[in-house]
C-alpha cells in the first residue's frame, strides 16, 4: 500500500456530506456554513523536523513564519481571509529555550501580518523531532468560495508568482552550496532561497480574483505544477495543456541552475512549495485578471489551456515544431494501478 | 526554561482578544462567536508514539478511538456538542497499513458516535514515530458555554466516573503485569485498562449540567484531579478543600493496586487522563446535579468545597480529626518561581 493509497482509504472513510458541510476532503479546505451568507474554511498542515524543515538552515523566525503561511496559503487558494489560528507544538525535550521562542516569536507575527489571531493550541513533548501542526479558520461569502472542481473546458490556466523558486532554494542548502545564515546568502541566490525560507501566501491577490467572478477554479501550488494541475483537472474532469516557453521565472532560477547544474524546467513542473496560485478563468477575462495582479505590484502568466479529456500535457517548442510530453503527477500515471 | 515557562510565553504571544473571539488560550476551548446566538469551540491535541501512547499494547482501532474522544472531551467540558473534526497523521516509513486503517476506523467509528463529521485534514511522512494531531470544533448557545474562570466560593466541587483508573490501566501496561490484547486481560483490571485504551467523553452528561444553568465551572481532567483543579482554582481566584474520603473509584483500584503494591490515592489525585468532569455548583443544586446524572446511569461526586484563598488543600481524616496536605499542582508549588 502506498501513502496515496493509504490517504485515498483514509478519505474513503471521511465525510463528504453532513449538516452544515458543503466541501469535505478533496480541496484545500473543508468548507463549513457560517451563518445563511458566509462560510468557514478549515484547514490542517503538519511539518515535522527533518521532513519538512531543516533547523542546520531555517532560522526559527521564518520557520514559524512559514508554518502559518503555509497554512494561509490553504485559505487564500479558496479565496478566503485567514481570521483564526490554532497551534499544536511539539518540542524534543532538549530544546533551546531561545529557538522556541523565536519560532513562536515567527508564528505570532506571521499571524497578524495575515490579520489572523492565534486562539489557542497545546505543546507537547516530542520524542525527538520538533514537530508544527497548524489549523487556519478563514472565513468568505458562500458565493465567493473558489473550488478545485470547477475549471471549464478552453479555458486559461494561470499561475501568480514564479515557479521553481522553492525548490531551487531548497536545493542550494541540501547541496552544501549555501551555508549561514541570512544576509550571507549570496544576493542571486536571494530570492530562491526567501521563496523556500519565508514564502508569502497570495490572500490579496486570492481575494481581489474571487471578487470579480470571472476565476473558474483555483487552488494553490504546493507540490508542483505537474502534480497539482493534474489534480485541479482529474477534480474538474478535464485535461491541461502548459507550454514550456511561458512558464515563469526562467531568469531567476539561472544562477542556482548553473551553481548546481540542475535543469530549470525540473524546479518550475515538479518543484513544491511555491505557494502561488493556480487558477483557470475564460479567455475573454485575461485582461481584467492581469490588471488586478498589475495594482497589487504581483506577476501572473497565462501557461496553458484546459482541454478536454485527462491528464497534463507539457508542449515544447522544437525546430520542428511541438513536441508533447505526459506530465500528470510529475509523470507517473495517477489512473493506473500495478 | 521549563516546559509551563515555555507554554506562558507562547501564550503571552498569543491573542485574548479581538473581532469575533470569546475566549483564547486558557480554557479547554477556544470560543468564537458563530452568530449572534451560538458560538463555535475550537480544540486540538496532540498524541506522540513512545509519550501518549504505546503501540506495543494499544490496539490501533482503540487508538483511533481515543484521540477522538480526548479532543471531543474539551468539547464537552464547556458544554458544546462536537461537529465537525480534521486530523493530522503523521506516518513512518515502514508503516504497516492494516494498522494504520485500523487506526482510521477508529477515528471514524468514534466521530460517527460523537456525532461529529471528519471533514478534513492531511496525512505527512514522520521520521520515525507515529503522531496524531487531531482538531475538533463543538457548537453551543453563547450563553450556554461553561468556562473554568466561575467557580465560587462556598460551590461544592464534583467530579464526574471514578478517578485514577486510566492512570492505573497505564501502570498495568508498563509494568508488564498486563500483555496481550483484549479480551484477554484479567477481568477484575478490566474498568482501569478500558479507560486507559478507550475512554469516553462526557458529552451527554456535560451538555445536561449546562441546560441545567446551575453549573459554576467545568473543566474535563486530563493532568490529574490535583493539577486540574489547581488550573480551575486558579482561572477562579479561589482556593479548594478536597476530602480524602469523597474520591471515588477506591473499590474499582483495590485489583491494580494490590497487584502493583501502589497506593490508590496516587492515582486518584495524581493520575492523568481520567476525561471525566470536574465542576463546581451552589450545594443547593447538588439534587438537581445527582438526578441528571442519575438518568444518564453516571455517578458523580462531590469531592469538596470551594474557598477563599488560593492553592488546593487535601484533607484526610485520621483518629484525631483531620490532616491537611496542599497538593496543587501535584505538590509543586505553580507561584514559587525559582
Amino acid at each position: 500500500m502506498t501513502e496515496r493509497d493509504l490517504i485515498e482509504q483514509i478519505q474513503d472513510l471521511a465525510c463528504y456530506e453532513g449538516e452544515g458541510l458543503v466541501q469535505g476532503i478533496g480541496d484545500d479546505c473543508a468548507v463549513v456554513e457560517k451563518d445563511q451568507r458566509n462560510v468557514w474554511l478549515l484547514t490542517m498542515d503538519t511539518l515535522i523536523e527533518s521532513v519538512h524543515f531543516d533547523c542546520s538552515w531555517h532560522p526559527p523566525y521564518l520557520l514559524g513564519c512559514k508554518a502559518v503561511s503555509v497554512n494561509v496559503s490553504d485559505i487564500a487558494a479558496m479565496g478566503g481571509r485567514p481570521v483564526f489560528a490554532l497551534l499544536s507544538l511539539g518540542l524534543p525535550a532538549d530544546f533551546t529555550p531561545e529557538w522556541a521562542v523565536e519560532l513562536s516569536r515567527g508564528i505570532n507575527d506571521a499571524c497578524r501580518q495575515y490579520g489572523c489571531l492565534l486562539i489557542g493550541g497545546d505543546t507537547v513533548c516530542s520524542p525527538e523531532k520538533v514537530t508544527l501542526t497548524l489549523t487556519l479558520i478563514g472565513e468568505t461569502k458562500k458565493d465567493r468560495v473558489l473550488y478545485r472542481h470547477a475549471a471549464c473546458i478552453g479555458d486559461t490556466i494561470w499561475v501568480s508568482g514564479s515557479l521553481g523558486y522553492a525548490a531551487a532554494g531548497l536545493d542550494c542548502f541540501r547541496s552544501g552550496n549555501v551555508v549561514g545564515m541570512p544576509p550571507e546568502y549570496p544576493s542571486e541566490l536571494a530570492p530562491c532561497i526567501k521563496a523556500h525560507l519565508d514564502p508569502e501566501a497570495r490572500v490579496d491577490l486570492a481575494r481581489s480574483l474571487a471578487q470579480t467572478s470571472c476565476i473558474h477554479a483555483m487552488m494553490d501550488l504546493s507540490d508542483g505544477l505537474a502534480t497539482d494541475l493534474s489534480h485541479l483537472c482529474q477534480q474538474s474532469r478535464v485535461g491541461a495543456i502548459i507550454k514550456a516557453e511561458k512558464l515563469p521565472g526562467r531568469r531567476g532560477l539561472a544562477p542556482a541552475a548553473s551553481l548546481l547544474n540542475k535543469k530549470r524546467s525540473d524546479w518550475m513542473l515538479a518543484g513544491g512549495e511555491d505557494y502561488e496560485l493556480l487558477f483557470t478563468a475564460d479567455p475573454k477575462d485575461s485582461q481584467t485578471i492581469m490588471d488586478i495582479a498589475a495594482r497589487q505590484g504581483l506577476r501572473v502568466s497565462p501557461v496553458g489551456t484546459v482541454i478536454a479529456g485527462q491528464g497534463v500535457t507539457l508542449q515544447r517548442k522544437t525546430t520542428e515544431g511541438y513536441e508533447e510530453q505526459h506530465i500528470s503527477f510529475q509523470g507517473f500515471d495517477h489512473f493506473a494501478r500495478n
